[in-house]
């Protein structure tokens, strides 16, 4: 049973374009188990500027950024975590206040970004060498993210895959990448890494796979950042043949998760972690 | 059990310099009786002009407030209800949205005095009669509220007693009454009204009488605006004197349920708004 909100109870917020109720879901499930005071609560804005100024005049704790903020919220805050510095793009606010608990107006907003950090996390978790090339296929802002922490990571040997040229192009030399329109050519014993909406339940191409069964049976690893469905055809491909994978299902509960602990400085189990996420796709 | 919260929960907070549980436990305890998707949450501030930028940049749909902001959020508001044009002290905001539903930036803040509203209602609805003559104490800002409404209500023959011989003539000026330092010379069947802190529980005047017992036994009818305890010594001293009575309970319930009918446009049975005011108090 949800817990009884307070004066003391502390507000963590979120701001996108098109909320979902994704997150609401998973953050107050864990603030229930976990008997933490604490609510959650999704929001959109036409007022971005103002939105902060509320986040500090409120003193609300923190606040998860989604598209099309990511990169208009940073003027606004007063540092970067690393996290968030390199990529430019921040999807976690977290507000710590003086001793005088805001009331003195003593907000500091600090901008993560734990998309980043849950893609590094589980690069080292499923042991994935950063001597294999890679193949990642993606031009959007995740794609950059997940760039970013492989390279950060220590990869160095990668392509990169956009059927837009434009954005495939300035994103690949932003990393000192080559770039080409399809999978042509790519070594075999790669990490192949798509972060497109190709396979994505509900999309215009939810059937697709973002690599060819051949190239995913000469493949050293897969990673599918697409979510849903919890298998991907991509990810159902490099199962059948044999490879170690790497969900987005996972990218999107460490990356909850990461940000549950800056707001509230408590881990929750990986039991806890995997109830939370279950409850939250429901 | 309360409702869960997903992306469709409207908001309502309030503002004061030190919050209480009161209103939170009143208002979330309705939403969840009457099954409203609405989450209730007090908080204070340091910066109200950011915190009524924040109410209208996430489309929070009303806010409580209280001292010491009730006149100072005047200039960051839309408009006035009469209820609070007169006074010049809101209470209450509503954030109204134009079709864009806030996200075009379209909030419209209107201020509202429901104090001022309760004590109109509950003066028509015990059948207090304007032609008594009347013996207000008190000269702070809910005095000022009391005053504002017996006039409104037809009152004209008054006197106001207040201890502090300053904001005593000042607030008696306002309203073209008398002003006096005590209780000398009131007149029999008068309505006496007691909006001091005398009386109330925890306080350090909690076993004074706010009017003598000799001016009680000769009254007309007694109101006292304390709310702590249920029953005060006045209002003891007035039913054992077999005097109708407007307690203090009845104005914070009724005050808060026509904010919650403002900020939802529901209102709820006397039994349910009883059951919250008990909730809220215990």
């Amino acid at each position: 049973m949800p817990h009884k909100i307070d004066r003391d109870t502390r507000l963590c917020i979120s701001l996108s374009g098109r909320p979902s109720n994704i997150g609401t879901r998973f953050h107050n499930h864990l603030y229930d188990a976990l008997s933490l005071n604490y609510v959650y609560k999704a929001f959109t804005t036409g007022d971005l500027p103002g939105a902060i100024t509320g986040i500090r005049a409120l003193n609300i704790r923190g606040c998860g950024v989604s598209m099309p903020f990511k990169e208009a919220c940073i003027p606004f805050l007063d540092d970067l975590d690393p996290s968030a510095a390199g990529l430019q793009s921040v999807n976690t606010i977290v507000n710590d206040t003086g001793a005088g608990g805001g009331e003195d107006g003593g907000s500091r907003l600090r901008g993560y970004n734990t998309d980043y950090l849950a893609v590094r996390t589980l690069l080292d978790r499923h042991d994935v060498s950063p001597g294999l090339p890679f193949a990642l296929r993606g031009s959007g802002g995740m794609a950059r993210a997940v760039l970013c922490a492989l390279r950060d990571s220590g990869f160095t040997n990668g392509t990169l895959i956009a059927r837009n040229e434009a954005t495939g192009r300035r994103l690949a030399d932003e990393y000192s990448l080559p770039w080409q329109p399809d999978t042509a050519g790519i070594a075999e014993g790669s990490l192949l890494v798509n972060v497109t909406p190709l396979g994505m339940a509900g999309g215009p191409e939810a059937g697709t796979l973002a690599f060819e069964p051949a190239l995913v049976a000469t493949a050293a690893q897969v990673f599918d950042v697409v979510a849903m469905p919890a298998e991907t055809p991509l990810i159902r491909a490099a199962r059948e043949a044999g490879k170690p994978v790497i969900t987005g299902a996972e990218v999107i509960a460490l990356q909850a998760l990461e940000q549950f602990v800056l707001y509230t400085g408590v881990r929750p189990t990986d039991e806890q972690v995997a109830a939370a996420a279950a409850y939250s796709q429901a």
